[in-house]
């Protein structure tokens, strides 16, 4: 894992192991914590247009809020991973190799069918 | 950023701009994708003991669905991330830090209480 | 509770029952079903323009695959609910009670503030 | 549909229109809002043990707030069935009818796999 990422989940590691949280850092736990930080990241985008969260995206408060609620996520998938012993990276590298195979370009351009989906096509 | 989760955004943005998924790809329609791969996730791990997921994660095919639902949270996290111009390493250790001077270990030590209700029992 | 909703409710007890699934219906693992099953209706409309979504809610598959979806986070809600002895309509009638007080009209019309934001304004 | 759950989808018609708020209650804002309240219930469970819900619904503050949190999640999926044009009920009534096919009683009896993984097993 690169050194930006490792140091993070050592730190997250570190932040439980010192607080005596690990006890609550189980893996339902944690995907439970994932689904609620994710539902705080579509509350602050639910009722605003694509142009209304360009804008502010662009100026601030909304900046701040988005990037909190997507560390909040960050955080929780990072240790979640860690706990089941899964190296992110490596897991999202592989998908990524997956992808490319499901979704070839040709196929794939313009439409957001899912890869099952693309075959009923040929 | 680090090389690592630079190069994978990279890679990522360029999925998407070779198949003409950049009109997808706005905050809102990831935040979207967000919950429903946190969903996939949770489905995973939903009807299992803690006890069960711990074999499983250890013995094989569970391991290899969790590896693949964490990848593509992190996938689309990072993808959300960029279309919002927020760095996600940046974003969490700006975090961390909120995090170590709202949960000081002698109070959160042992119980996994808010934040803001831990000052009630000063 | 209205006879469709009990009778409905009872169903999901018995098919329950009968399969020996009240092991696993506990309020935990029956939340995170909810979020599996909300993550399946967002992936539905994820990556869909409104007048996509409008066209394919009257012409059909839309609409097939949607209902599905709404009907299955409906019974992990109702089942939900019963196991944790919470009565679904009145606790939605509580919240509307609430929520006229909340949002009252003049304050709310045309906005989509938070209630704890509207107050920003006096 | 029953007079009970009616006269709610008619007072949360009336409630967005009296606001002005029709024009956000969209089904993907309405499917991301659902995500949120969703992701709010899984936050009220997610560091609790299944002993410490079981007590904790049994006397008070936390059934209070779950069930202001499943009140939440009812509203927004009776809001979105209803834009949709979709009938809670008979939405569930035809996939309980569904799911009895796939599930027979004999097959997935105090086993929780998915119907499609039953099959395996013959």
């Amino acid at each position: 894992m690169q050194e930006g990422l490792e140091t993070l989940r050592q730190e997250l590691a570190e932040f439980a192991a010192e607080r005596d949280w690990e006890q609550f850092h189980t893996p339902k736990n944690l995907a439970m914590a994932l689904a609620g930080e994710v539902g705080e990241l579509a509350a602050e985008l639910q009722w605003l247009t694509d142009e209304e969260i360009r804008q502010g995206l662009a100026t601030g408060v909304l900046r701040q809020r988005v990037a909190g609620e997507v560390a909040d996520v960050f955080i929780y998938l990072l240790r979640l991973a860690d706990v089941c012993g899964i190296e992110l990276l490596s897991a999202a590298h592989a998908k990524v190799v997956e992808n490319r195979v499901r979704y070839p370009v040709e196929k794939a351009r313009g439409n957001a069918r899912k890869y099952d989906e693309l075959a009923d096509e040929e």
